[in-house]
């Protein structure tokens, strides 16, 4: 690709503006789609994202991108997992906090995944993040979305809420887009 | 149709071993193909069963039906729904216990919703069974799976666990899997 905006693919705002923030920052200007993309059932985020952008892509027929994340918490088998957009809408962090409660410091480790995928004219490309962390004993902070007020990033005392300036730094969204725009730049200089 | 068998495609055993049960009273006879099928993402079960019946309909080429059910909690906003299995494996009984905790128990209403998908040579049908309730205080009986130790149907004190013949007359499967069976007789008699 050598010019041209790439879409990105989500009913999410939140996620756009998170998006365009991080990417603006390395030179690459992304347009909002705000489909909502469907979805496979499947258990990684790799492959939600894989086949929800070749599906967004046979649709629109132009670059896109889409982004599948979840929070996996180990002492809930990975729960929500792939599923935490649905369990976030359902049970909120209430719902979470009540699940955790009673767990000790070290039974609470968990970590965001986010699945970058990008389609385009013959090929399709999966980015992945992670960042691990644990879950609050409760609530705190009012920045970002989703769970990030019961999430505290490895070596953060703060959840995501309350420090979303770190939360742009170390996300699972940001590790997934650094390597997306990595790749992007290389495409449009040409490289393999 | 007019004769062969039907191919119930699940991979859950106790899912089968019920529904064989049932449809034998009924005259039919049904055999197992224990395939994992292959799901959308959609909030209502009906949906998620026509397109898992279509979907395994093309691979198998044989008369079919699959089955997908979900608890819907009103105090959760109808989690976990669709995504029941998901949650039984990650979060099970406990887990579901916990979020329910502190609910009175005019709070604590329930439903569990069976659509059965049938797919044919240029058919799909989908047969759809509700069983109201409520969700237990606590684990009781041994019967069943999932979660049927925390559900009591309406006008019992007892869970499903706790009496699977009551279970075998009341469930939502077994409402769908009635209506099914009416119309497959219907269909072999030639009606319309």
């Amino acid at each position: 690709m050598k010019e041209g905006k790439i879409f990105f693919v989500t009913s999410n705002q939140h996620k756009f503006s998170e998006a365009e923030r991080i990417l603006k920052a390395k030179g690459i200007n992304i347009a909002h789609h705000p489909e909502r993309v469907e979805e496979v059932r499947a258990e990684d985020c790799a492959t939600v994202a894989r086949e929800a952008a070749v599906c967004a892509y046979e649709k629109l027929k132009k670059p896109l991108f889409v982004e599948d994340s979840g929070l996996f918490i180990d002492a809930l088998n990975g729960f929500p997992g792939v599923y935490s957009a649905f369990a976030f809408k359902r049970i909120g962090n209430e719902g979470l906090l009540k699940l955790m409660k009673g767990k000790e410091e070290k039974e609470r480790s968990a970590k965001f995944v986010s699945c970058v995928a990008f389609a385009g004219e013959g090929k399709v490309k999966v980015f992945s993040g992670e960042c691990l962390g644990s879950i609050a004993e409760e609530m705190k902070g009012k920045e970002g979305f989703g769970f990030d007020p019961v999430f505290i990033p490895e070596r953060s005392g703060k959840t995501f809420a309350q420090d979303v300036e770190l939360k742009e730094k170390v996300s699972h969204r940001k590790m997934a887009l650094m390597k997306f725009a990595k790749w992007l730049k290389k495409e449009s200089r040409g490289e393999k």
